[in-house]
């Protein structure tokens, strides 16, 4: 069968070798996303998608307790609306894609993002103080009528996302709010994805279309590009004013208010792949692992006791929702590499030698360690390895991040950085015709500028020699 | 305000005089859903989204463990993938919305069901016996082109549902998990939604585009309207003729698989509404309802220990998500209004002079009775009580279901039912001229044949008078 050959050759690149092709590669042979007959679009798989829903579920549980409510707004949105807030509007029309039917007279857009269609709604239910805050959010589809090549995962043109849409009665609420989910998206990516990310303000150029400012998580992928993680913007008052959502204050007259919108989407699996990736394929960390363990059992002779073992096990390990991998027509080692490849964070090994020495074998993904166990401890000791591959994970990462970003101090510095697929940290001037110049002339652009900043900043700009400012990590990006 | 004078006004028509005023009433002013400015389409509240969680929630409990695992398939499908199976293509091109962008030279739809995009992949992975019983699902949005007049839920041109999709190797598994989740249905209808609904087979008229047969539940609403709530389709051979799935089976030949598809949407909640419903607005049974309490202080002079009683039950009652409504500016009969127009199941309320009596009132929002329930037993009936109520509904929707069903053994017993406003039961001959002439002369089309049929029925059919093989439910449907 041509697919399971292609599964026995596994990745047939490694990953420092063409870092591109490992991808796609591992993408498509650890089954997370298969490229659709249509142009651009990908298919999220059943290994990607309970990644997915792991995500869902921690951060539905995160904003929920923050007063979000979850709710669902049209895909299709009116090309006037688009209209109404022309920095939006500037920013989002050259990807958008149109229906054909229509007989409302104008056209109706496929969703790029929902600020418009959502806000049109909010300006009919915000009337009084008493309507807000008013905290909303939605999990759906957008799409965006890419030209470039598709890159599964992270660059699609329709794909998967959440996006949170706030209003208050006061910037300073706004303010706060907008960094509140942007911590929780650091969150999500360290605790449960065991990715670091670097935490900050996006430059004027590199912010949100229509908002005042954006505040996002980068991380920095092995091949030296940065990778925009998730986003939380202060939305100011410029939407209110444009689609005339006003409140009644205690003070008896009409005010605008202040909005935020937040987002992150399935883009994150694509990091997840790359960071925590190797040559053998995928690696899940466990705690965005749908099956945590995968059971196999050592098939050389007494297969019956073995099996039977093999079932008790699965039994014991029920809560780490195990794959109990009996399939007598796949030899153990076919079986070991397939589960490498899809990336299940530990494999339990029980063969006819475990049972007479009372012993199972764990084989972490992450370092391919054995280690017997004895029966008695199987459970405590699954959980404890577990923890120690999460751990693992994250901290090869944050090393992995870490060497990935040159400290500059200079225009030439920072060319050698991005010329040798590295991202630059910098003290930078922060201005925005230096930005446009840092892009033409090295292709990389300010991912962000962490919230922590040094006080009386003496030295100037790396990059145009002007008074800096502030700190800055910049890199080519996805 | 005006928006609070709505509320305070509540529903201005009664359920039985104007039944379609007061759904959309309901609807809009519980804040379950909202019409858009893009015609057709809706707005799912957070009031309604909570529920579509909860049964999200429920199904996908039950069908992972049936082995079905979720993913996501692109939004648009190339027309000529609808071209491949004649009868799917006749039955869904013209409700079909199409995207104007587009430079592969074919036009692209918007999904009205994803069969054939699925499928497309289906070929490419599915390669042996070893591939199959593959089950997937994914929840989605779906977009069909109506140009009847939008109803909430019921009829709009975008709406959520999951649809799931499985492949088989024999007709014998096929049919038996196609009957195995439509009874999984039946059990989410009963159960968390506390809806009777009717279990069987569709006429030959009735079936989905492209199947062998369907399956559906189906109940029938106060008006006397049928509605289907879910289908399970038997698809046969044929998607997997067009779309050139095969397998080599453990005889090392090539055989064609068998499939079913199975969906339930968000016009759940429609259902929802229209039977547990009345005259204050929205009753949502327990087990759907994101906040089973609700918990108002009664302020009427020593606030301040009212206050801090309510939050001290509100803490005891933690595990019913209650809601504290401890705003100052209402009155408690403004709030009373408000929960009982939104449908929370259970109210409870405490004031002075409770506190001295050690006690809490409960009111169920289905019956309206009062009950003064001691401190100490306080959360052990709170749970009993929302038991009570799930039950009740269950029970009186049930009742007004049959109520709503008549017996007929003749054209004019027939006519006169569904004149009246009421779904049929009668003894039918199965044959698609005589459905068709039903429809024609009466507007009514079949529902669904109960699988537990009698044997040797001798009567005739109720309508043509010809032999008659099969129990059938008929009704004007929405």
């Amino acid at each position: 069968m041509s697919k399971e050959k292609k599964i026995e050759v596994g990745i047939t690149v490694k990953k420092d070798q063409d870092f591109s092709e490992w991808y796609t590669q591992v993408v498509q042979k650890a089954e997370l996303a298969d490229y659709s007959t249509v142009k651009g679009c990908m298919i999220i798989r059943p290994n990607a998608y309970s990644i997915w829903e792991k995500i869902q579920e921690y951060l539905n549980k995160k904003i929920k307790t923050m007063g979000v409510k979850n709710a669902y707004f049209p895909l299709f949105i009116p090309e006037s609306f688009f209209r109404k807030e022309s920095e939006h509007a500037e920013g989002f029309t050259p990807e958008v894609a149109w229906i054909a039917n229509t007989e409302e007279g104008e056209r109706l857009a496929i969703r790029p993002t929902s600020e418009t269609i959502m806000y049109d709604s909010y300006s009919r239910w915000i009337r009084s103080h008493r309507d807000l805050p008013l905290r909303i959010n939605q999990w759906c589809n957008i799409v965006r009528w890419e030209t470039k090549a598709t890159r599964l995962f992270l660059r699609t043109r329709e794909f998967l996302w959440q996006e949170g849409h706030c209003v208050y009665e006061t910037k300073e609420e706004c303010d706060k709010e907008t960094i509140g989910y942007l911590k929780e998206y650091k969150n999500l990516c360290e605790e449960l994805l065991a990715l670091p990310v670097l935490i900050g303000k996006k430059s004027e150029n590199e912010k949100f279309a229509g908002a005042l400012y954006t505040t996002s998580i980068e991380s920095v992928m092995p091949d030296g590009r940065g990778l925009q993680m998730g986003t939380s913007h202060n939305l100011g008052q410029g939407f209110a004013k444009a689609f005339n959502i006003k409140f009644l204050g205690e003070d008896g007259k009409e005010h605008l208010p202040w909005q935020n919108s937040w987002g992150v989407s399935t883009r994150l699996i694509g990091a997840l792949v790359m960071v925590h990736g190797d040559d053998k394929g995928m690696i899940i960390p466990p705690k965005a692992a749908e099956n945590k363990i995968v059971i196999i059992p050592i098939l050389t002779g007494d297969n019956e006791k073995v099996l039977k073992r093999a079932k008790e096990i699965s039994k014991e390990l029920n809560k780490f929702n195990g794959i109990l991998d009996d399939r007598e027509s796949y030899t153990p080692g076919w079986k070991f590499n397939e589960w490498e490849l899809k990336g299940i964070p530990l494999r339990v090994e029980v063969g006819p030698k475990d049972i007479e020495k009372k012993q199972v074998i764990l084989v972490r993904r992450d370092t391919s360690e054995k280690i017997a166990v004895k029966d008695k401890d199987l459970s405590k000791e699954v959980e404890n390895v577990l923890g120690l591959i999460q751990e693992n994970l994250f901290n090869k990462a944050k090393k992995l991040m870490e060497s990935r970003i040159i400290n500059v101090k200079n225009k030439s510095e920072f060319k050698k950085a991005i010329n040798d697929g590295k991202a630059a940290k910098g003290l930078w001037c922060g201005d925005v015709l230096c930005e446009k110049e840092i892009k033409d002339e090295t292709g990389a652009k300010s991912l962000n500028m962490p919230f922590d900043q040094p006080k009386n900043i003496k030295e100037n700009c790396f990059y145009c020699g002007k008074k800096s400012n502030v700190i800055c990590y910049f890199g080519k990006s996805y």
